[in-house]
């Protein structure tokens, strides 16, 4: 059988269902408002954040996959061009480079080339400890749990916190080897 | 000098910036689960998304008037019209019919044709007096009252609750005449 092509992720961007951005920035900043008057602590809304973000990462991969036609990645350092160059733009329309490789390819950073969630976002001197995006941190540690990649994924770099650029690092911590119960030729 | 002409929904919509509506979706739905968890009482919820919809619609609508071209509408009637033809079509990319006109031309119904809020939603036991779509209501009530209509916006059918459609109720309630500082043609 001709192996699937996978598909870019302008071709797929352009034929999914899509949502005007700035309605989806203002929706989003009204989460983290919500979350910073209900628990207070910008610890916790950072916590809290990531857990959406995971709780959605972990839905979203089945998208993903289905409309992506990428199939298995032979390792770390495909997985995370494909989440740079497919993954973003499907979903926020933007793609990110991959730099910042460690030695043995686990640690890597995406520099984001732009980024929808912070459009007209500025943070007030009360909130300098939060991590405004990391909802997108959960998303990227959830859809990979569910491809049995256990990672960390931290922001370096945060525009909002005064940097030059949006960095997110993934560290790769364990990789589940998947079993199956039938082989791909059966 | 020619009037300008108002741009269809459709052409807009193809040119805004836009996100995938599955992450949307996905996102908001968190935020109405936080509130859940939160709030607790099913009430504060469907008062509290209204809140954030109007904060969000309060700010919407220079993005729209920037956008689409539309000048003053004659009437409700036209008005409600923009909404569903035009407004719905720019954020959320579908349209609605308006029906269910009173005889003074102040009351109608948007009949929603699709709606990207509630995919994959269904409602546990627990939240049967929720109206999930509650931003949507608060987003069309802030931005009129932006251009100087007050309104009340509810949801009379809502197919979360059993009904066979989505009916967002607008009456307007007061229109403020708005007064220039200058002339048009100064």
């Amino acid at each position: 059988m001709a192996p699937v092509v996978p598909r870019s992720g302008d071709a797929i961007f352009a034929n999914v269902e899509r949502v005007n951005a700035e309605l989806f920035t203002l929706t989003y900043g009204a989460i983290v408002r919500q979350l910073l008057t209900d628990l207070e602590e910008v610890d916790e809304v950072n916590k809290q954040l990531d857990q959406m973000g995971y709780n959605i990462g972990i839905r979203l991969i089945d998208e993903f996959l289905a409309k992506s036609n990428v199939s298995r990645c032979v390792d770390f350092k495909e997985t995370a061009e494909v989440i740079a160059k497919v993954g973003l733009k499907m979903f926020l329309g933007v793609t990110a480079t991959v730099t910042n490789w460690d030695v043995e390819g686990t640690t890597c950073s995406l520099i984001l080339e732009d980024n929808p969630l912070v459009d007209f976002v500025e943070l007030p001197d009360t909130c300098q400890g939060l991590y405004y995006c990391n909802i997108l941190s959960g998303v990227v540690r959830g859809a990979l749990e569910m491809v049995s990649m256990k990672t960390e994924v931290t922001w370096l770099c945060d525009m909002l916190r005064g940097d030059d650029t949006f960095e997110l690092q993934l560290k790769l911590l364990k990789q589940v080897p998947e079993e199956y119960p039938y082989k791909d030729d059966e």
